[in-house]
């Protein structure tokens, strides 16, 4: 199946099966799909929280505005991203780089210069509106490769992120909570969701040409 | 192959080969993509624009820091994103989506007054904010789409937006430019880029289990 078939099959689940869990290597494929990701300047701006613990997801409906998808799920994934750059992030991730690449480290001195000179002026909002966005793209693939293996899944950006951060301590690593992720089964006869009809604005609408 | 093999194949080419033009029934699926792609309240918040007008590309290299993938790719598409809500947008998605699903206009009023109250009194600028993070999800959606069909894809955040705004003639559309997505078929021999290990942090340090 081709991936707009895919996508074309997934919708945001609403109802979860909560006697269904997902294989933990399919849930490492969905996680893979969002290391793959590319990322601006490469730096992997975000990380993926994969929550299985009861007691949590339940602790997170509260601050989600007590959609029980978050502790009906079988596997809830958290997207954080960096709450700020700094120098070191910027080389680390650099350095990395190199090595993986075997060159020597330095070699992309110039640019990362340039990455430095643009981030580190600007507030820890504006990095933060940043490094969000490349979570966006994460979690993107992590959906089309949920969908691909016939997983649920539901994106979600409606919840206290600041108490979330606190619950799963997030702060202490420098990151904050961009996107919730559910994934799992359907639970379909309950999901009012489910049989509703894809709306998406047609074609001639979405596409502009210039030719 | 599945979606985590076309990730591992593509990386971010620097290089095109100018002779090579990607089908229209290719272009059209990475398009679809983009536009099957799930955003925030399913408001579709972005568009995008296929630009195959040479003398434009030759433009938007230079609001492009120079760089010509811009022009020698087979097709650029552009990422534009809603410069702001309005409550006119936003009924117009709703009445949209209940004519498609057989439902009475109105038929989601309470949350439309729900989503109103929430970014209507924002600044534009935090509007734009949301709305440009849709456009990633987009763009994500097109590049896999592009790898399943081994096309390559340079994601691009980096050019000035105002300028390619007004060559393009976005804002009296109500866009704003976010993303741009040269595809095309890579030129391997010229690109310093192709031949380069993928770089990604180990999976133990980008994933954070919570059991």
């Amino acid at each position: 199946m081709s991936l707009i078939d895919t996508l074309q099959w997934r919708y945001a689940t609403k109802k979860y099966d909560t006697t269904k869990k997902v294989d933990e290597a399919d849930v490492q494929k969905i996680v893979e799909a969002a290391r793959l990701a590319p990322t601006s300047s490469g730096l992997q701006q975000f990380r993926v929280l994969v929550i299985t613990n009861q007691e949590i997801k339940e602790k997170l409906v509260d601050v989600s505005f007590g959609q029980e998808i978050v502790k009906d799920c079988s596997h809830l994934l958290v997207f954080a991203s960096w709450d700020k750059y700094t120098e070191e992030r910027i080389d680390s991730a650099f350095d990395f780089a190199t090595d993986v690449r075997e060159l020597p480290r330095g070699r992309f001195n110039s640019y990362t210069d340039k990455l430095k000179s643009i981030y580190l002026p600007q507030s820890q909002e504006e990095n933060f509106i940043h490094t969000a966005k490349q979570a966006y793209i994460g979690m993107a693939m992590s959906i089309a490769q949920a969908a691909e293996l016939k997983i649920d899944a539901t994106p979600m950006e409606g919840f206290e992120n600041d108490k979330l951060d606190e619950i799963l301590g997030l702060k202490i690593k420098g990151l904050s909570s961009v996107l919730m992720l559910p994934i799992g089964y359907r639970d379909e006869g309950n999901d009012w969701n489910a049989s509703l009809n894809k709306v998406r604005i047609p074609t001639e609408e979405f596409v502009l040409e210039i030719k």
